[in-house]
């Protein structure tokens, strides 16, 4: 782990009791165990969330699976995630698709900085759980359409790397106020470095003139936060890196820089590829956090429209 | 909130049962309430975990701080967060200076991705909470100093952000492997435009010789997960933003692109600044985001430390 000296109290992390099976951690140095006896288990995980997360997909489910399956009350779940729509909304257009649900089926929405996500929840204890999954996801698919980013856990940029994989294509990205989190949000993405040419941070203005040759006077003419200039952080940072498609995004992430014209949470961004230009201004509520999340998404969101060409 | 719609749904949201107190939510729509009767409270807050706890610092402590006061049982606690050292020999450095506490004082060791928490936790009761924490504080910092990152929530940038706007400095990036992160992480912070100049994301190796001109001679001899290319990234990087200070890191952040020479968790990273220019070589155990989260931090000490002149 790059220490030089062993402390004693790391080899107490060695020590195993008789019998006991051993989780092994790849994401850290301090071993789970199971203990178990009776017909019972006593599972012991690092107080480490981000371990004891990782251990418990990686390893402890299958062991509870395997070991208690007859216990067990199975329960189904598929989760929707869309952007673009809040929350009430999308409870409106989705009340006949619900009302026409199977009982035994329970929907949540869940809402979050990325976006809404719909949970659809079926115990399997008839084992025709995955049958209502089907029929609930084909009943909300046609209504969600316009909205929807991934299935599951997944991020949108999985959706897009899928996509950007398959038809072979690159992608560049020019941002102020997210200041990052785009590229980092992608770069999050293993395998990313196949479609994923570079970002530039273009924080200051003579970062936005120098490095993406912005002409000052397209700044000072159409202001930094503008639909303009976020299409030229997307077209320049595409053409510097020789990539298909570009990012741009430029705004007021607050808490201070805001004005009359472009309040705090004012975000422009733009997408290009395929061929077209799409610029947009929004506004978005929140703090800094919500507000660079929110912004990071919405931009994500339509690259991925432009991909599968719902952005005409 | 950028809708053109009211759903009816929202119009729920506004309802206040007669007597309530309205807390206010700065990061989203749905208010929160307070009931009060009879010496007791009940306090209800929006679901989404963000807003709860804004909410909660901004609003709800200290109301429950006002009003139920004699109730309480006050507890004080600072927090200490260092870098580049483990739990274990952290522990064992301070187990004399922790001898020497007052009793009625608790600490403990919380290891994260970005090092080694140190929380010491005492009831004050008796009113000398306060003296006795101070006590503590003078017992460990001198310990812990090579390692001293930020104390309580704060997170290393801002104790580099003070440093850097006391002394009138601005910085650059040029990440690889991070994929923006550093970026991410200081623009994170309100106010970092007054010192960040801005980053380049040189995740494909055009955007390395391209835009950070980097020799593709140099990155063939020495390979791209280098000191050498670290260091190139840091100097190139500030020069073209004009910043007085820059990062640079590259490395392998896995799960694959691992190699004998570099294998998955090579990090190479690089700062430059007051005529120095330092460039180190690890490896951080860990999945991807581990292993980003280790990296970016890591260079975030260097440069508080080059910037502390603790960087020979």
């Amino acid at each position: 782990m790059g220490y030089d000296d062993l402390p004693s109290q790391n080899l107490v992390q060695a020590e195993i009791p008789e019998g006991a099976i051993v989780i092994s951690n790849d994401t850290g140095t301090a071993p789970g165990l199971i203990l178990e006896e009776g017909g019972k288990a006593v599972v012991l995980l690092p107080g480490v969330p981000h371990e004891m997360r990782s251990m418990f997909d990686a390893q402890v489910a299958d062991y509870i699976n395997d070991r208690f399956r007859e216990r067990l009350n199975p329960t189904l779940l598929r989760t929707y995630n869309t952007c673009g729509i809040p929350e009430s909304l999308l409870a409106e257009k989705l009340a006949k698709s619900i009302a026409d649900f199977p009982v035994d089926v329970f929907t949540a929405f869940l809402p979050g900085l990325e976006g809404v996500s719909i949970r659809v929840t079926t115990p399997d204890s008839d084992g025709e759980g995955l049958e209502r999954l089907k029929l609930c996801g084909s009943l909300i698919m046609p209504v969600i359409a316009p909205y929807y980013c991934s299935t599951g856990k997944r991020d949108i940029v999985e959706t897009l790397a899928r996509i950007l994989v398959a038809q072979g294509k690159t992608l560049a990205v020019g941002e102020s106020c997210t200041g990052g989190l785009i590229s980092k949000r992608i770069t999050d993405y293993p395998g990313s470095s196949s479609f994923f040419k570079g970002g530039v941070v273009a924080y200051g203005s003579l970062t936005k003139s120098g490095i993406l040759k912005i002409e000052e006077s397209i700044m000072e003419e159409k202001g930094i936060v503008s639909e303009e200039v976020a299409a030229l952080l997307a077209e320049n940072s595409a053409n510097l890196m020789e990539a298909d498609f570009g990012i741009g995004l430029t705004g007021v992430a607050g808490p201070d820089g805001g004005t009359e014209d472009n309040p705090v949470g004012t975000i422009c961004y733009s997408v290009v590829g395929h061929g077209k230009v799409r610029s947009f201004r929004k506004i978005f509520g929140g703090d800094r956090i919500a507000i660079r999340t929110r912004g990071s998404q919405a931009a994500l969101f339509s690259l991925l429209q432009i991909l599968t060409d719902k952005l005409d």
